[in-house]
């Protein structure tokens, strides 16, 4: 069964992050016994992304996380590397990984040049998979990057292997919606790795469906919520770093319609960059802007952010198939648990 | 009809943030004509607020906005006044009178002590109000001070009178959640000035009603947002100004499921604070500080405060009634323009 | 005697921020007994600042602050007023003053139009001024505003009547240094109210003489420092929100070297604009935005903001006169009080 | 010859910031040709940082910096690990390192419990030290752990080894300063790894000696900073998360003394914590927080925390000695090239 489509805007051709021209993900799935997890790889665009830079901005839902390169972010308004996304025990390796990666690139780097900003962010895949094992090797990164495609597998792949959500199966979701602002056509596309929520919390295209649920199957009720969620948002409006923050904040709304409270425990961290163009690493190169859009033809935008994470959300709950983990442990794939969820009952 | 409860969380005894014992409300309600504005007070306790400061946190969730106070509120984690709420134009009138009752019950203030940190939030009502008859005086602030009252009206009184919501009437609204968490009984209270969104987002305890409605009734769709909504919360939970930030961003969560995703003009701010203790202005007095609840007990919290924002904002759109204002403008209260808003076909 | 020059940068033709094309300054000052404050404003350009919005960024160092408009220009990155200057009581009334002044501009604003953002900084003058007294008026605005010129008093005038810095006359001071970067020459101008400090901190071009003082002059040594300063900066050089807050930050830097370690109650709050390209209000009307600096050229900018700042306080602390307030208080000019500096010994 | 004592205050015993009880610092230092680097751990206290973990603030003042932990403290308010400094290469290899660490002392880590946060700061000492070598290993943290001690090496060690400081040799620096306040004698302490600056800004106790030396030595005047400093402050004062937050800025204040400007290039990132009651991991084990300080008794601690940058700063050039490292690069001990700095000439 497929997730519903939510929200009155239409999808890309893909429904997916790379509608928006240019991005490619990649991912290196580990599934050997107690080990569960992975690393995914969302490229801007298929440049040197150091040579490069594209705007971006962050948005911090819920610091509860262990995510790495987002003080950067935050002051110079550009990525610099690829954004990684891994297990929580694993972000050191994978961001030795990207500084690695840059430097074979660029063999300036910490030298001649300032040093690169390696960007990983993570979820804690702990209840599947044996953190401990620190499975994740720098080869991984490589091998996520070598895959990176505009088409791509979602669901328990990369990543999202080991992740759980409302107490079942999580993991890579994407989306995408298109909408008309300022007189042109924009497309903003989501990726999310999600691990997060409490069964009682879920909700599905507004219905509640959570509590019908936690009625009938076993629930880890009496337990903290211990997930997390990132929220990348790609699109190629012309924004700057200040509207991309703006934008980022966004996928909290479409966060909450899903069930989240942004639990304590649970890092929740957005992300949004543009494609329109790029900022030279060499401060000598003029940088090309093109027009920004005007703040006040933003709210289409906003639109389709809150309502892309919404759908990428659903797409990862819906895509994801039943892991069996470490120590026996079980997430269940929602569309194998509930088959017809529309047949819930749901709470008010 | 009465807005449906949302959420699986009970009530207070009222229903709202006066269910948090200590806490009052009280309104001045302008409605002449083209005057329908006025101002609402929210008090934490019944004591001095200068001289037993509340610990409090913001979260800006967007800020087109223009409310006053929030500097200070962030640095120092105490609120040293009653919250005011009023439109627009008036926020500098009723700073200034919050200024002028500090003094007169602290003669100091201004001499020996530090000056006194007014906290004003507002949201527009010009499609109603005539701001610029300028039409709120300093008696006003006085006159809602005076009212103050833990039994109190909502929907198009006070702050509220000259609100939209959804293109239709907004105004006050307010609700209580009941958790335990940390071997305690806690209440968290909501009191929303609601003045935003579009028709078609409105979503009703889930179900997305806006497009059945757009496509019945006239709709402003062409226009942008111009709203904002001013986001109260309070609990009798021992709890940080650090802490009570986080609580203040869950404000958003519950904004969201009504269909809001924080449009760039709205101004969407939120505070939460705590009556469980008071911060002495004397700083040779020692605080007496309970010990506060542990971070990891806070999810219950986070609950309660998305559950009863939400709820509070139904309950603004639900018990207000049609206003005319200025230039014939008419805003029509929901369930008078939408008897049974459940027979509605909600969109995905 | 005038202060020294600090910093290896040359100064603009005035030393003023008014070196800055376009920018004007202008004062209205209560000398009347003990009623001893004013207003000051200062324009980015001769135009409508609603119209043609100029981009700025903050950077609250201390927020023990009473200053209003902050909220927005963080969230939006421009101006839409003048900024006005004004004691800790005053603000709301000259809040009001600015709504007033745009909407007989531009009549539309608070009916068809969003409202205007207010933007009013403030410090606490109470030591020589009756705030009380409530004396500034809304004509007080509207006569600053009429005074504005390249060409403007400093010191004990307008905003800065009442002030006082190291427990000596303070108020109003203003500089500027020109630099070369990215291939351009840019003029960075500052101005001060300055109303911070204890007598023993006080530092001049780096001599640490406020200790030699403090043991020839009677001192408030025991009473905690209720001071504040506004830090505004100005610059022709295109800057983007994001930079200007950059470049905010570094006037933290530029107060430091004069003694300053931001006390607690002093309210410590710093704001930068560009004046290189204007944002038009109209989200039709195509922004014309210049080509802007890369972030790696702005070393000299972050030198010119803190040297400048630096020297804008010793211009203020030089250049105001002894004043006597409100019950006798008196605030000796430090001109009149230590004719020569350079002989007082300096601490470590 | 020895640093001078800035300012009004007594230092502690051992002017480090081991003077705050508990407190230990330990260094592992390759110096080897081309490799020039190292690790430097801070333990705030002798037990388990995990089980135990004491409160903290962060302050970003210039965020070009790949420091790693940072949005947890921010939304937590405490620390989980001993912080470890390193170069800029190597964060990912400490950051698995601390895991590694904390999971072998609570074997729960990544499986009941959440995981734990690893805090590592970071400068680029690229200058002198290969660091696309990847020479910092894991077992130089765990090398670094072991020779934890309240007496510890300044200068060219640890972390410090290849860092440069207004392009003479820089490294680590401690110092501290004892203070009453509120009825009591607290103590703040400072470390910093110091690694910024050009050398015409150089500024000490309040001389600006930087363009005499320029004049005098060989000056890299035509390259951009592309330092860093890392600013740590320790206190045994109770102060909560958003109050050491305050104290943390004041870092700032005495990094500007040392002739700072926060250059685009250098990441400047403070940390304060306090060793005065620790938050236990187990939230069902209430808290045992002693009584805070009042904001308002802040003051003689921001003095300390200001003064003891400015002298750890110092302590760091002092006594640097010259280094060689990577393709013959050298950077000279200050006291080295400037044996009298006294006798230099100082600039306005």
């Amino acid at each position: 069964m497929n997730a519903p489509h939510v929200g009155l805007l239409p999808a890309g051709a893909r429904d997916a992050i790379t509608d928006v021209a240019g991005v490619t993900v990649g991912h290196a799935t580990l599934a050997n016994g107690p080990v569960q997890t992975g690393v995914t790889v969302v490229h801007p665009h298929a440049g040197d992304p150091f040579r490069e830079k594209v705007p971006a901005g962050v948005a911090v839902i819920n610091g509860f996380g262990k995510s790495v390169g987002l003080v950067q972010v935050d002051e110079l308004g550009v990525l610099e590397t690829p954004i990684a996304l891994t297990n929580t025990f694993s972000v050191g390796t994978v961001a030795t990984a990207q500084i690695r990666r840059a430097v074979a690139a660029n063999p300036e780097i910490g030298r001649a040049w300032p040093s690169v900003n390696p960007l990983v962010f993570e979820c804690n895949d702990g209840f599947l998979n044996d953190m401990q094992a620190f499975a994740v090797a720098e080869s991984h990164y490589a091998e996520a990057c070598a895959a990176a495609s505009p088409v791509f597998a979602q669901g328990a792949v990369g990543a999202g292997r080991g992740m759980s959500c409302f107490e079942m199966k999580g993991g890579i979701g994407s989306s995408s919606r298109v909408v008309a602002t300022a007189g042109r056509t924009c497309t903003v596309g989501a990726l999310v790795l999600s691990n997060f929520g409490k069964l009682a919390q879920m909700t599905i295209a507004g219905r509640r469906v959570g509590a019908a649920l936690a009625a009938r199957l076993p629930s880890d009720a009496g337990t903290p919520e211990r997930g997390s969620i990132i929220l990348l948002l790609a699109t190629d409006a012309p924004l700057d770093a200040r509207q991309l923050r703006r934008l980022a904040k966004r996928a909290g709304a479409g966060l909450a319609r899903t069930g989240s409270v942004y639990g304590h425990g649970s890092g929740d961290i957005a992300l949004a960059f543009s494609t329109a163009y790029t900022v030279p690493h060499d401060a000598a190169v003029p940088a090309q802007t093109p027009p920004l859009l005007p703040d006040a033809t933003l709210d289409p935008l906003f639109q389709a952010a809150a309502d892309a994470i919404e759908q990428a959300i659903l797409h990862a709950l819906f895509a994801a198939e039943t892991v069996t983990g470490r120590d026996g442990h079980v997430r269940h794939g929602f569309t194998q648990q509930a088959p017809d969820w529309t047949a819930l009952e749901a709470a008010p």
